[in-house]
């Protein structure tokens, strides 16, 4: 059983889709795939594979001089380091303000009085249900980070301006990391 | 066997992950899961569960009135009606571009003489290795559409301002129409 609640979890009333029956075909403690069983929008029977990680969030952390936190993490699935913004997956029921907080600390090694939802953005959504919660945390304290054990991760306080002109240079090409410093700039 | 090689292709040299072993446990014609077996950056063993579905595309097409067209599809995944751009799946070889060309004209009803690529971005590299090529049309000719008998897809030319609006509003939440909006507007 996937450790999150199945999505879709029904047909909206809406659905060009039926759904006739689901089937969970992988599940490890990160990922859940599920195998429906659909009539299509033009009435033909097929399958739709739906790979769950569950939600996610990402927060841009920006401090008093302007400077937010990046980060650079190897991804396994991209087989590089990658620069990115603090953030990290919502556990199963969780607020995602309260993961964000929780990966704010532990991986970026802040913490924040004052936060606001930049917005909820669907990453991949003919794909996957995930969904990325984007934070903006300011009035920001110094902690120690404890990141979990298959994160190596550095911490460098970049210039927003800075970071971005790494949005369009290719330097940072993590989705929830351009959306989210592109969203924060306005909100300052 | 998925459609696509199996991601990721083996360990970077610069990679703290090991890989010693992959089994593909779930492939459909749109999405390839394969069970990796690794060491952790921590050296303890472990599995990493890739979902796949190859990468895609998404194209700004905006006319001489700057009017960029908007695309409204059913998303089973998500269960509801989104605005996106016109966009889809990269065939397996398949150039970027001809996937850009082929998916705004049979998605959109448009062609192109000009082409740009804005940049190319990681939508969950947490998760899988599915990057999307984003692309500036313009220079545009109407023809008629062909979509795919899964899409029910409505068309709308809107003034590229108020789209970018609707990135900040909550109208606009598909992470790769976000991004390209906010590229395009800067290679006018």
């Amino acid at each position: 059983m996937g450790r999150y609640p199945q999505r879709p979890a029904g047909d909206a009333p809406d659905s060009p889709w039926q759904t006739q029956s689901a089937r969970e075909v992988y599940s490890n403690r990160w990922l859940t795939v599920t195998e429906f069983q659909v009539t299509r929008p033009d009435g033909t029977p097929g399958i739709y594979g739906v790979p769950d990680p569950g939600d996610n969030v990402t927060i841009a952390a920006i401090d008093e001089q302007r400077r937010v936190l990046l980060i650079s993490d190897f991804s396994y699935t991209i087989q590089r380091w990658i620069t990115a913004l603090p953030g990290g997956a919502i556990e199963p029921g969780e607020d995602p303000l309260v993961a964000a907080k929780r990966e704010l600390e532990e991986e970026g090694g802040v913490t924040a009085n004052h936060w606001e939802l930049l917005g909820s953005f669907w990453l991949s959504p003919g794909i996957s249900p995930q969904t990325s919660f984007c934070f903006l945390a300011r009035d920001l304290t110094m902690v120690p980070p404890h990141p979990e054990s298959t994160e190596i991760i550095t911490r460098e306080w970049t210039p927003l301006t800075d970071a971005l002109d790494h949005t369009r240079d290719g330097t940072i090409r993590h989705a929830t990391a351009v959306m989210s410093l592109r969203l924060a700039i306005e909100h300052l």
